[in-house]
C-alpha cells in the first residue's frame, strides 16, 4: 500500500425532497450566486423553479446562465466568467449532471484567477484558488459533485481536457434520487458505465496489497450492476435502486476507492478523443473502450482481470485458467453494457474507423497513457482497432 | 434507504514515516498546543520525541499532559481543561489510541464551553464549539481519529458515557502502520474486535434497501478478518496487513458505512458496563457481547444474520436454513475471536456473573438499548446471561 492523503470536504445531502435545501445551504456562503444549468430537462421538470423558490426563501439572489450541453464547451465557460465578474457573484450553483458541474468548476476557476482558464486544462499553470461551487445533481454519472475533476471541451481544437484541482471540489452537493426517475434510458445507461469506469480506473492497479479498497471497489461494482438491472427491468421509478446508483456515483469518484494505490485512466483518455471528434457521450465512449483495453492487456495481468471476472461478474474457474476467466469476465461486461443499450464497438456508435490513426496520435499528445501499463501510440492504436473489430 | 447527510472533514495522512508531518500540519492551525498522551509506550518507543522534534521544526510550542489510561478518566480531562485555559493553548494534539484521542476531544469541549464538560456526556446539554483536536494514531481500534465520538469514564460512578458531536471531529489524523508493529497482541486483538464491532453496529439494521453500504461493510469486514489472521500468524511487522487494519479502523467509524441506515449500538452500550465496573478492555467487552447479542436476536432476524454468516464468514447453506446458517456464523466469529486471544464469555474476562442484575439496570439508565431491536432491561439481562453460559 502506498502512502496517501485523503480528505473530502463536500457535504452530501442525500434523499427525497432535498433540493428544497438548496437555498439555506447556499445562504451559509453568500447571497449572490450564478445559477448554472442546461435550460433543458431541469427547466421542463420544474426543478429549476423549485430551486429558485428555495433560493428566494433563503434571501439568495441569482444571475442565470443556461445552455450547458454534454461535453461542456469552453465558450460558455468564458461567458460565465465574465458574468460572475461583472455581477460580483460569489458562488456557482450547478443544477444538472456532470457537464453542468464541470462547467461551473471552470467558471469558478476562471473568475478567481487572472489569465486564460484554458491554461489550467492544458497543464500550463495551476492554482489553489477558485470561487466555491455547489451542486444539485440530476444525473448519477460523473461524480463531479464531490470530486476535484473538471473536464471541458475547447471547440477550437476540438480538444477535451480534464484537470484535477482541490479548490474546485464542491462545498455541498444535493442528491435526490427522485430527480433521476425521468432520465432517458440512454442517459441512465451512460451514467452507469461512467460510474463503473471510475471504479475500474482505480481498481486496475499494479499496487500489490490494497485489499480493503479492492473489496470496497468490488462490492460497489456489484451493487451498481445489480441495481442497474433493476432499473432496466421496469424499475425506472424504483427509489431504492435509483438511490443505490446515485450514491455509488459519488463514492466512485470521491477518491476513497483509490487510497493507497495509483489508478490507470488510459480508457478515459482514449474515450475523450471519441467525445472530442464525434461528440460521443462520455459513458458510451467508456463502454466501448474499457472492454477493448482489458482485451489488449489480458496477457499482461491475467490474475488481476481474472479476479475482476470472479468477484464482479461471478465467473467461476478463476483459479484454473486466469486468461480464460478474464475473457469470460469481459464477455459478461460487454453483455451487461449491451443489455442496457450501450455500444461496445466503434461501429455501434457510428465512429469512422479510418480516423483511428488520428485519434491515437491526439490521445498521446501529453505522453504515454495509463499507469497499469504505459501505453504508447501503437498500443492506443491497437486498442482502438480492437474496438473496431 | 433513508435520507442522510454525510461529510467528513478530517484530513487523513497515511503511511510510513508520516508522524514527521505532525509539526507542519499543526502549524497551519496554531503555534501553541497541548500535547496529550499516555506517557507509556509512545514515550518508550521514541515516538513522542519524534513528534516533539517535528513540532519544534515547525515552530510550534507545546505544554505536555500525559497519564491517559484505557477507559480514559474524567479527572484527567478536568486537569487538561485547566491547563489549556491557563496556558492559552489553541489545539490538542493526541498521540496515542482511542483513549488519548477521546480524552483530547473532552478537553477541547471543556475548554471551549462554560460549565461542567460531563454534562455533554450525560446529554444534559449540547454544543457546536470545541477547540480543534488532531491525532497521531498508535492503535487501530476506536476510529476516533476521524469520528465525532468520544467516550469518557467518570470515576465517581463509575460511569462510562459517550457523546457524538461534530465539533469534536479531528482536523487531521496521521496514521503510520509502522507504529503498530510493536503493539502487544492483546491490544491488537482488542482493536480488531472494536473495528469489526463498529461495522457490525452499522450493518445490523432493519432498513431494507441499503445494498451499496451492505457490500462495503461486508468487504471491509472480510479484509479485516483476513489481515488480522496474517498479523496473528507471525505477521506482526507485515506492513501491508497492519496498513489494511489501520485504514479499516478509520473507515469503520467515519460514518460512511452507516449512510442511509440507522445502526444498532446495543452491544457497545452493554459492553460499556463491563468496562465501567470491571475495567474490561473495550474490544474484549465487544468480543464477549456481540456474539451473545446475535444469539439472542437470531430468531428475530435470521435472514440478516444468515447473510452476515454467508458473506463475512463464508458459511454455505444460507439459503436453506437461515437460523442454522446464522448460528454457524456466530460459531465462526467466536472461533475467530478466540484464535486471536480474546474472551467470548464473561468468565474468560473474570467477570462475576452475580452482578448481571446490576449491569442490566445500569445499561438501560437512559432507556431501552439498540435500534435493530429495542432491548428492555429483561432482554439486556438475558444477553448478559448468554455471555455467562
Amino acid at each position: 500500500m502506498q502512502n496517501f492523503e485523503y480528505c473530502n470536504r463536500t457535504k452530501i445531502i442525500f434523499g427525497r425532497g432535498t433540493e428544497t435545501r438548496a437555498g439555506s445551504e447556499t445562504a451559509a456562503y453568500t447571497k449572490r450566486i450564478l445559477l448554472h444549468h442546461s435550460g433543458g430537462s431541469s427547466v421542463r421538470s420544474g426543478l429549476i423553479d423549485r430551486v429558485k423558490a428555495s433560493l428566494k426563501n433563503a434571501g439568495v439572489e441569482w444571475v442565470e446562465l443556461d445552455g450547458v450541453r454534454p461535453n461542456p464547451r469552453l465558450s460558455l465557460v468564458y461567458e460565465g466568467i465574465e458574468l460572475v465578474k461583472k455581477e460580483k457573484l460569489a458562488l456557482i450553483l450547478a443544477v444538472g449532471g456532470g457537464s453542468v458541474i464541470d462547467s461551473s468548476k471552470a467558471i469558478g476557476l476562471g473568475a478567481a484567477n487572472e489569465g486564460d482558464v484554458w491554461d489550467f486544462y492544458e497543464r500550463k499553470k495551476t492554482t489553489e484558488k477558485a470561487l466555491p461551487v455547489a451542486a444539485v445533481v440530476t444525473i448519477p454519472a460523473a461524480g463531479s459533485e464531490s470530486s476535484i475533476s473538471s473536464v471541458i471541451t475547447n471547440e477550437q481544437g476540438p480538444w477535451k481536457r480534464g484537470v484535477n484541482l482541490e479548490c474546485t471540489r464542491p462545498v455541498f452537493a444535493i442528491l435526490n434520487p427522485e430527480l433521476t426517475f425521468s432520465l432517458p434510458p440512454y442517459q441512465t445507461a451512460c451514467g452507469v458505465a461512467d460510474i463503473l469506469a471510475h471504479i475500474m480506473e482505480r481498481y486496475f492497479t499494479t499496487e500489490p496489497h490494497v485489499e480493503l479498497t479492492d473489496e470496497l471497489c468490488e462490492g460497489a461494482m456489484r451493487a451498481i450492476i445489480r441495481n442497474a438491472r433493476t432499473v432496466f427491468s421496469g424499475g425506472e421509478t424504483n427509489y431504492d435502486a435509483r438511490a443505490e446508483i446515485m450514491w455509488a456515483g459519488s463514492l466512485a469518484h470521491n477518491n476513497l476507492l483509490s487510497t493507497g494505490r495509483v489508478g490507470d485512466w488510459a480508457s478515459h483518455a482514449m474515450g475523450h478523443e471519441l467525445s472530442a471528434l464525434f461528440d460521443t457521450a462520455h459513458g458510451a465512449s467508456l463502454s466501448i473502450l474499457f472492454p477493448a483495453w482489458i482485451r489488449y492487456n489480458i496477457t499482461h495481468g491475467a490474475p488481476r482481470f481474472a479476479r475482476f471476472a470472479a468477484k464482479v461478474w461471478g465467473v467461476d474457474g478463476a483459479f484454473y485458467d486466469f486468461e480464460q476467466a478474464a475473457l469470460e469476465g469481459v464477455f459478461r461486461m460487454e453483455n451487461f453494457f449491451r443489455s442496457i443499450g450501450l455500444p461496445v464497438k466503434l461501429a455501434a456508435a457510428k465512429i469512422d474507423p479510418s480516423r483511428i490513426g488520428e485519434m491515437s496520435q491526439r490521445a498521446v499528445k501529453f505522453g504515454p497513457l495509463g499507469n497499469y501499463r504505459k501505453l504508447e501510440q501503437k498500443d492506443v492504436e491497437a486498442i482502438y482497432r480492437i474496438a473496431a473489430e
